[in-house]
């Protein structure tokens, strides 16, 4: 199950009730920031998240709306939060930009901290047991824009009878079985580890998307997913705009989301422009399992059924 | 009369209530926003202040918590308020670190509008019929720091009797001498505009000053001014640390407002470490005409009596 949190939801400036794009996912000890908008650090205080294991941030892309929060956040996180090191995840565009606004927001020394910048290639980025995240490519103004797959790895559950039966003792054998090597018993016979796991748990997945030119390359990739993260900038009466700035409308991204039968739609990246109930209104005709985000919702993203 | 509105009142970092370093003070047709924290932008929409002739920016000195969102508010001013042209005005340090956020924001030809930069020295760096600013040169950590002298300009009421009584003809001849120039009737005499002007009325001064270390220097500058804003980032159990990184202890403050007589203490940048109730108090026992500014407070200078 991810938790998800946003921490801004305004497109391009802030409003009074929306700050600039920034969202918290967080999975098991893992917690990630997506996207960090001037304010990000005063909207994660605002929450009650705290900085403590905040220390991967994920970027979609290099527009300013997205990034410049990074120089107060780190800076807060190394002089108040005494934190060590983070990694930042960003397509090439955007990593060059974050660093030379560290550069400037940081002397030469003056940082306390180690910053492991990742350059994102297409693919998975990140994974450990439980998690892999994938980054893929999107389109938007500027080159290097990524959208990002949260996947909860595979798990097969382990068949304890089927082990019994077998003779398949309890201790380290199972466990390399349940990690999918075949062992040897002492009497010789060779158990497989389909012959004690079960077929794949259904597993958890969220795709967050930041802002999106063209949807129809995304379908595929987003397939059936539990979750979707998109933008709205735009509403469909102002689809030409939309078009031109490379965005999406809403109800364009709820047409991506019954293309790929997603389990729920949330729209952020919300313009100032229109209220945000018009934003939903227009999504909710093609694709009923949709929210506008606001500042501070959370949501639990889990498997269905 | 100087209307002065604090957007940000926290040092260093943001807490939940106070947002980082900024305030507008308005005076006759003009604005001038001094220091800008990152988030101020959004602050001023919170403020319901707006953009409008916003357009001149004052910089007390260039560390991150006053100057880092100007990336921010420039470029919301530039895209969304279409603002042609803005006037910064900073010491030399602060001016090139702007100059350098500037330059990540904005790549080259983006900026759709025009940034003056004035490299303060000492001395008026802003004048019109009615009003003076002055830069004088304060100690804090770094070079290049500067406070802010707002003075109504001397304005000597004209004695329509007197001009009367000398047969000074209304119109262009009062205009010059009320501009302080001598003029001669075409009977030969020579009137002085000391025959006619009376003395200078009380004018409201206003003294903001940013971060700083020592007081001592400032006492004779600031004297008699009607409100004086100033840092109060520590108390005076923690002195050692206000040294040590070139700040007052609210102790500190009181005691330069009772040494230059101030009509009024308006107390700022407000440590995360304390509550602003014990910094009001500290100061109290000393001076007590003190307040501790919150964001979005809002003061009337006039000149007192």
């Amino acid at each position: 199950m991810f938790d998800l949190t946003f921490l801004g939801t305004s497109a391009s400036a802030p409003t009074v009730h929306r700050g600039l794009s920034s969202a918290v996912v967080s999975f098991r000890e893992h917690r990630f920031i997506i996207d960090c908008g001037e304010g990000t650090q005063r909207q994660l205080l605002t929450a009650g998240l705290g900085f403590k294991r905040l220390d991967k941030i994920l970027i979609t892309h290099g527009h300013l709306d997205h990034i410049l929060g990074l120089g107060g956040l780190v800076s807060t996180m190394a002089r108040w939060e005494l934190m060590e090191r983070i990694d930042v995840y960003a397509g090439g565009f955007a990593l060059d930009r974050v660093q030379r606004l560290f550069g400037v927001v940081f002397g030469p020394g003056e940082l306390p901290m180690h910053i492991e910048y990742h350059r994102l290639e297409p693919g998975i980025f990140f994974e450990d047991e439980h998690l892999e995240i994938e980054a893929f490519p999107v389109e938007h103004r500027g080159p290097d824009c990524y959208g990002f797959l949260f996947s909860e790895r595979p798990r097969r559950p382990f068949l304890a009878e089927q082990a019994e039966a077998l003779g398949v003792p309890v201790g380290p054998v199972r466990r390399q079985l349940v990690a999918g090597e075949a062992v040897t018993l002492p009497d010789g016979r060779t158990i497989q580890p389909d012959d004690v796991l079960g077929p794949s748990a259904p597993r958890t997945r969220l795709a967050f998307i930041g802002d999106l030119a063209r949807t129809r390359p995304l379908v595929e990739r987003i397939q059936d997913v539990d979750a979707l993260v998109v933008e709205a900038t735009y509403l469909d009466q102002d689809r030409d705009m939309a078009q031109r700035f490379g965005h999406l409308t809403a109800a364009e991204a709820a047409r991506l989301a019954r293309r790929a039968g997603v389990g729920r739609l949330i729209l952020t990246h919300i313009s100032r422009r229109y209220p945000g109930r018009l934003v939903l209104e227009e999504a909710q005709t093609i694709f009923p399992e949709v929210v506008v985000a606001n500042d501070f919702d959370h949501f639990q993203v889990k498997r269905a059924g």
